[in-house]
């Protein structure tokens, strides 16, 4: 035995020596059951007194790693080492760890309904359905285009030639002029949101946020340690003079808006309302977050322009996304962005994923620049603006006197109040037993009486029964 | 003028009146230089006293926003509206905010010089060159199978093809037994990290780390708020016995090693040290993370099993990547872990990204389970182990006295230290000057006078000129 306890240590002789013991018990030098040396030849092997090895022995038999008996010697404790030797680590408090709250509950409910019952009529999943998305469109780009690019990892920013193509997309289709340096590629707006309350805030920070809004949906302020403060949406939008007041009150470092069809309310934002809110914006020095994922789904009219092309001062930070207009399994969304914050939010990226793949930002900047894209959108337009209508006539056939709602212009939503109290949770239970699924408004931060349909999501030809199955478990409720 | 100053306010009326015009005035309804309502008038149209009116002007006559001339009335002053009314955010305020960390000097500096410098000789980035990447294979599948998926949000464990492929490719190559259930599809072994640490940890959990490790130059452990304790490397890895320690001086909450290949190292943690490894964090009820992004890279001998193979208390949590064995640009990972774990980080990710795009999911799982793949991980194998050979060969004849090594037997890094003491920092600046990068040791935790060259990035008709630029740079600090 080469080990010696450390006369100079701090710790006592015997405690050393029952380390040690215990060490090399549980690497298996004694197996369980096994005759451990006698006090007196461990004693002489270690230099010690008898009496330390004793103290040794007591110590280990006292937390049941060792037994004896006398006349027959210590052994290594059979029960200790055989029948509990184990302990898996206990996954479930890791799970309770971290400071990344889950998802909201009815979220999860609504994922895991969907997953266990697939015949589920989708009513609550903000994205399109499979025959509005272009998948032929970028298969065959995919075919005709062999890909020959490096398959390194990525420029931080993204896909040098994709951020030129949105260039092009901007200019052409939201009046913003850019360059490639101020754009970063990201993984859906999602991750746009997500690098900014991440990066840019900092825990007790005070935002604005839209009430109702699609943030409210996302634990990942709560998660940043954000303190948000809410702006009511009227049929204009947001107030701009209520931005200036929170300001005063609560001194607000960042505004959050979805100006264009908004999600869930559908309302646009008045040309008035965006001057007010810009020369808010300017005058406090007080960053705007623009989410502009609908603007290109307008049904009739074209949308307004966003905040971002009229914003002189450098106040914006514009968000954009392919999930809603072409294919939220691409994954590709974009911020125009200063560039020191274009360079701050990629560098951090680097450090939680190392970029998005080359490969589905290569499609995606092949689609927007090919002669699929433009019929594609006007295909988009016709046949999200044909749901929508197939949904309200639903609605006002199966629940003429119990539901209240304004036709949107764009985006996939359409947002309701209900005339009759009813429990959120209940309704969507009983919604579940009807076989449709939507979201609950109150996810969204508003009153109780609110609920959200997508009628993106669904087959045309399921939208009505959808509806009225969603009409039987209200008209349930209420009897 | 509708408005009236509110009489129940806590305000006192005067100021109501003046933020009221200051709103009034920053919205345009009285452009700077206009003539305001006079005092007279406005007490009348308000209903207030003239002495109160008088109060509001001298207020917003003290802010700057008004001018009064005895005789000629009160003017929207011209200097405040004109000559500075904008604040353009403080966005450099925004960039320093947030508790996520910045990338460290030394690899945001080395990825300057790259941008800077395209013919730099890059020794730095862990990553196969263009050559060992398999994209051609990878452009035959992408033109064989033509893609036919729905391109809507993915599955949030991942796309269900890949992980059934997975189960496979594990078994086969790795021993590990595993279902699709219990595999999360990650954005690399980066993205698998970040979960972990954001979402199984809190702020002032310990976790013990290999010293030297990759992880040291991850800052995303100090954005999580954890405490990092050392786990000094030898030529056979850890020491087991350091984690017993650990855990009781510091309660470690998690242990990370990358066992085969470590990075930067090169060494292979030995069999009977991850038996007890395994021995000991079952005993503690330790999780152990292993990362495994090397070991189909073995030249000679196929590597040891991994842990998560032998470990039959469910202790460990095994990652692994396509970045080091086909392409960093597909941006492929896995995590294999307990399914509560699978579960709480899929709904994190949904939280921070929505999940990867199905298109190169899709690609991944084709190549793995394709003809292409065993004859690629063949040549990889070779091509690895003759740049390491070119890389040794160069710097023994470059610098015979001034740097000692041990050849990895797998793996893209030679790591090597120098006989003499020089300064990091300016080594790496003269050696850019000499047209290579590479990577300090300090940035992976180790005392000054290490570096890791990565022979897999280069071309193998540069590596002689890359170690000769770094032998020169050396010389000359010396001299």
């Amino acid at each position: 035995m080469m080990w010696k306890p450390d006369r100079q240590g701090k710790k006592p002789l015997y405690e050393q020596i029952a380390d040690h013991l215990e060490q090399q018990i549980s690497y298996g030098e004694f197996p369980p059951g096994s005759l451990l040396p006698s006090e007196r030849k461990l004693a002489e092997q270690l230099g010690v007194n008898r009496s330390t090895v004793i103290l040794a022995f007591a110590e280990l038999r006292s937390m049941g790693i060792v037994e004896s008996r006398t006349g027959s010697g210590t052994r290594v404790s059979r029960t200790k080492w055989e029948a509990m030797p184990k302990h898996t680590p206990n996954w479930s408090r890791y799970c309770e760890g971290g400071s990344f709250l889950p998802n909201l509950p009815f979220l999860r409910k609504i994922r895991e309904a969907l997953a266990q019952q697939p015949s589920l009529i989708d009513m609550a999943s903000g994205e399109l359905s499979p025959d509005l998305a272009p998948t032929d469109e970028i298969a065959a780009l995919m075919s005709e285009h062999r890909y020959t690019s490096y398959l390194g990892y990525d420029n931080p920013q993204g896909y040098v030639p994709l951020r030129e193509a949105l260039v092009g997309y901007l200019d052409a289709y939201r009046k913003i002029q850019t360059t490639g340096s101020s754009i970063l590629i990201t993984s859906g707006s999602q991750q746009s949101l997500y690098l900014i309350t991440q990066c840019l805030l900092s825990p007790g920070d005070a935002v604005a946020i839209e009430d109702p809004s699609y943030c409210y949906s996302l634990p990942m302020f709560q998660s940043a340690g954000l303190r948000l403060f809410r702006l009511p949406v009227d049929q204009d939008g947001v107030r701009p003079e209520d931005i200036r007041i929170l300001y005063k009150k609560h001194r607000i470092k960042m505004v959050f808006v979805n100006p264009n069809f908004q999600n869930p309310t559908g309302t646009v934002l008045s040309m008035e309302r965006r001057r007010q809110l810009l020369h808010i914006a300017s005058e406090l020095g007080l960053p705007i977050v623009e989410d502009d994922p609908f603007s290109l789904t307008a049904y009739g009219e074209e949308a307004p322009v966003p905040l971002k092309s009229m914003d002189t001062n450098g106040s914006v930070l514009y968000i954009g996304s392919f999930s809603k207009i072409a294919a939220s399994g691409l994954r590709i969304g974009w911020m125009v962005a200063p560039h020191s914050i274009v360079e701050r939010l990629a560098d951090a990226r680097q450090q939680m994923d190392f970029g998005l793949s080359v490969i589905p930002q290569q499609v995606a900047a092949q689609f927007i620049q090919s002669s699929y894209f433009q019929p594609h959108l006007e295909r988009l337009q016709l046949q999200l603006q044909f749901k929508r209508d197939l949904a309200i006539a639903s609605l006002r056939k199966e629940l003429p006197d119990s539901i209240s709602f304004t036709a949107p212009q764009g985006g996939l939503h359409l947002w309701c109040q209900l005339r009759h109290d009813v429990p959120d949770g209940k309704l969507l239970e009983e919604a579940v037993r009807k076989g449709v699924v939507f979201v609950p408004g109150s996810v969204y931060g508003s009153d109780a009486g609110f609920v959200r349909f997508t009628y993106a999501r669904a087959k045309a030809e399921d939208i009505e029964t959808g509806i009225s199955g969603f009409a039987q478990a209200l008209r349930e409720l209420l009897s």
